[in-house]
């Protein structure tokens, strides 16, 4: 935090309305102060106004990445008025063969609606997988922290809104957690039983280190 | 519950696997127990398929009626893992100057995103009005309890994906809790300062009688 | 916020004592800081007395109003130890023929018990009414987000304590949501079918605009 | 469970009516089903009526007992619509000099009102004791779990309303726990440090044994 | 279920006892009845025992296995006292080079206490690994949902107890979710870039198919 | 809070990152601002290191005391990082007759397991004693509110793991709560009925005034 949020941050607090007017109706977030275990603490509601409940974010994704896909989000950044609320939204544009990597969501399910185009959704247990080929209008539900993975298997671009039960979903990629931070290879290598070769070309492919 | 489904119980409970087996993963809806302040019971794993996580329920909905909306839903019923997941889906389809009525959900908040069309959107606190005109792409939420309404105030129509923090959201629409049921007149009259010629007019139209 | 409170956030900061010294045996409503999603910062537990779980606010409320009502509350703004308790109190004085008018709590369940007199309660949903008469001791509960009322039937006045499932309980009277803002006649017209002239007799009783 | 309650559950289960029907405004309790961490089954919403959510059973309790105190409920025995709302009340008529023994909730906080007389309530920690005289209205809050006491310390009989933050509490008041049940004298001894003569006494008086 | 338990159900209907006896002090789990949201339906107290919540379980395990680890458990089906505490255990015993193989439980966070010996734990998230070496008495928290992981880095045999906030944990191994059901090779190969050769041998060292 | 905790506040305020690098993976305790009814604010996840989530603190406590027990906690504030996640940990050791006296946690359940010796553990509700005699491995769950108690009933010395379902749990010992602080002995006698000799003796043996 620069100088000017202090400042910013002093004139917060003079601006800040007693309690006495604060009702419950919503806690819309104010990201001037650390968050909690339940959400971000509220916005004064005077300063509250229906652009705070509102985003236009969910545009077309920029798509030029490995897994041809673009993924824009209405979270509790781009809504704060969703704190608290424990939902949230994101867009996802598949290229032709796009996919949406193997990951999880460690803190809330998610639902999500083909908007457009024929994708293949899928989630996994150890046990079992539990696979549906969608069309526009389908709606298909990943329980809470289970791995899953979308793949776009028609013949032209697709488009799926997802939805969130938490107001800031983590997003946890598989290839991200094992192959682009500082992982050390043994490790992966122990827990995982990948070869040492694999681990290290994908290391290569996707920035990790260690 | 008729006979059929007293002699369907009783396959279901010979066919029941040992809790032994069951996993926390998720807990599909069973439908053949009352459900719980936490939702219904879990069916067995083992007859649980993808088909349980997915519905195409969200088609074009009937709009032949007084608001010219048609509406569609993705709830616990139509997509049984849901339940225990807190959210769920509904498809709503605008004809020129189609309205949602006004309405509460008493427990559940709502993000709306709009596939198609111009909308207007707004929620009611006792002092104030959070309103946006929203197009194609923009997202808005309404609070958990909180009276709100949409209108198509685009030349065409319109189509908005709307999401729920439930896996089985109540929809209190204002007409229908005033008019449409048996809430005696005076009743009406007294709690609200509507005059009796406008609830007498309006529970002819909507068909409440009281 | 004046000078004063800047002044008195510091002084707060300067005898704050350590986390080491806070047990988790309450958390009394710090009113210095913004409240979050589970509800206001703790007070640091040096300074907190009995008066902090006590009120004697529960007096006879005015009841020279429209409904002929008296309103007074216990809630965490006047009992701060209440804060992150889940409960509060309310007292309502009816005159003869008083009314607690059609409203919702958004955020909890209500309780009442009648301490004097003889009332009407009741709570509305799409299809049904829920509606009983209760007299002194009667206990009735409005589950939560209804739209629910009371009348005074009897022919004297009458006393009702009501309690909240939430330590700052959101109150929504419809004459306010409807009547009493800024909600523009025209959406109130489509979104509840209510005449123009409705309308507008009632905004300027109850002084609305828009 | 009877024959005759086995007899009714099927008449029950003849009469279940599908889940289509069934919305989420409240969960009714069904009491031929065993309950679940979150509370019981729900009865079908056919089956319900106002009944359900009221009750006459606040009534002057029998105060013939050590403490001359006399107590009756409004739990969710009394009004099975509490279910899953997370609230309840009861009713406590104090005799001159009567006492509510020193107790605990285990699962919920309490409020108390009170409706005539005098009053003292406290609640105790490790190392502070909250304690303060009631007078009519006064209101005064128990956090959840804490051990606390009330006692008439007015010339007169007293009243008082208690409503807690769950729609089944548990009361746990510490003469039953020690000196009421079977746990043996040793145990008692070693982990109180009272003298052996102090608990024997104690259970002759109150019916323990061991 | 067989009909040996269908015939055990009535007999436990037979036994079950009314409500108006049921207290809320714990929901002892009853494996009859399908399980909810929030746990199994409560065994009738009249049922429970002090052995309700003890177990003896926690063994040393089976290590004659991949990973040379031995892992019993103390979860809500060997200690149905557990149901609704949203609290459980189990032991892990480490051969010299024993692996806990990278995991995440998605319902739950885990805390570990190390008995004996020494090992390295460690979470990971996508932009960061939060490891440490461990000796006996340390303490180590691994955050709900997040991939996880634990080796026995000393040079002799190790003991960890493991703690989690659920009484009935699920345990997703990472080599189980991708080598281990019928996930098919291309759609592991597209969504986590593994290359096919590797992913086919892990199957066949593992039982996959797909 | 002295100037010295100012002035870090400020460098904290002047280090916090922007919420928009902030994920939900976990809320680590932040104890420069006060905590909330559902934790302590997070600290910038920049500052956080595997340091946060690990503690050595579980070590042989002094068991010179009354009781001859000695008790260390690994709770939110030995490991900040358990801050949201409703867990903790503590290690007694018991001497030869080591006892852990009556107490409730008011908000979380307890599961101990035994790592040495034998112990006897129980827990009490007003009509019945859940008791086991434990030896190593056992573990046993104490649920949450209820009086509760241990004694070392081995010929040597014993160590116990306890667990909690909070981060930072209260410890209500009875006879803390009735003689160590200031509760007066009219007030004892009357809500417990123990003889005021026998209050006096206790509170000069463990400090209690009043």
């Amino acid at each position: 935090m620069k100088m000017i949020h202090i400042i910013l941050l002093f004139f917060y607090l003079l601006s800040y309305t007693s309690h006495a007017t604060y009702t419950n109706d919503f806690c819309v977030a104010n990201f001037m102060f650390p968050k909690t275990p339940s959400g971000y603490p509220c916005k004064s509601e005077t300063n509250v106004t229906a652009d705070d409940f509102a985003s236009s974010t969910l545009v077309v994704g920029d798509s030029k990445n490995i897994f041809n896909i673009g993924f824009t989000t209405a979270f509790v950044k781009e809504i704060p008025g969703l704190n608290g609320l424990g939902i949230s939204a994101a867009r996802l544009d598949f290229e032709i063969n796009g996919i949406v990597a193997m990951h999880t969501h460690p803190d809330s399910s998610e639902l999500i609606i083909v908007a457009q185009g024929q994708i293949t959704a899928g989630f996994i247990t150890p046990t079992k997988v539990y696979e549906k080929n969608l069309k526009v209008g389908d709606v298909f539900v990943f329980p809470t922290g289970l791995l899953h993975y979308q793949l776009n298997t028609g013949p032209k671009k697709a488009i799926v809104y997802a939805v969130y039960g938490s107001s800031n979903p983590s997003i946890h990629l598989l290839v991200d957690l094992l192959f682009r931070n500082k992982l050390p290879t043994p490790i992966i290598q122990k827990t995982t039983l990948l070869d040492p070769s694999q681990i290290m070309k994908l290391k290569a492919q996707l920035g990790g280190s260690g």
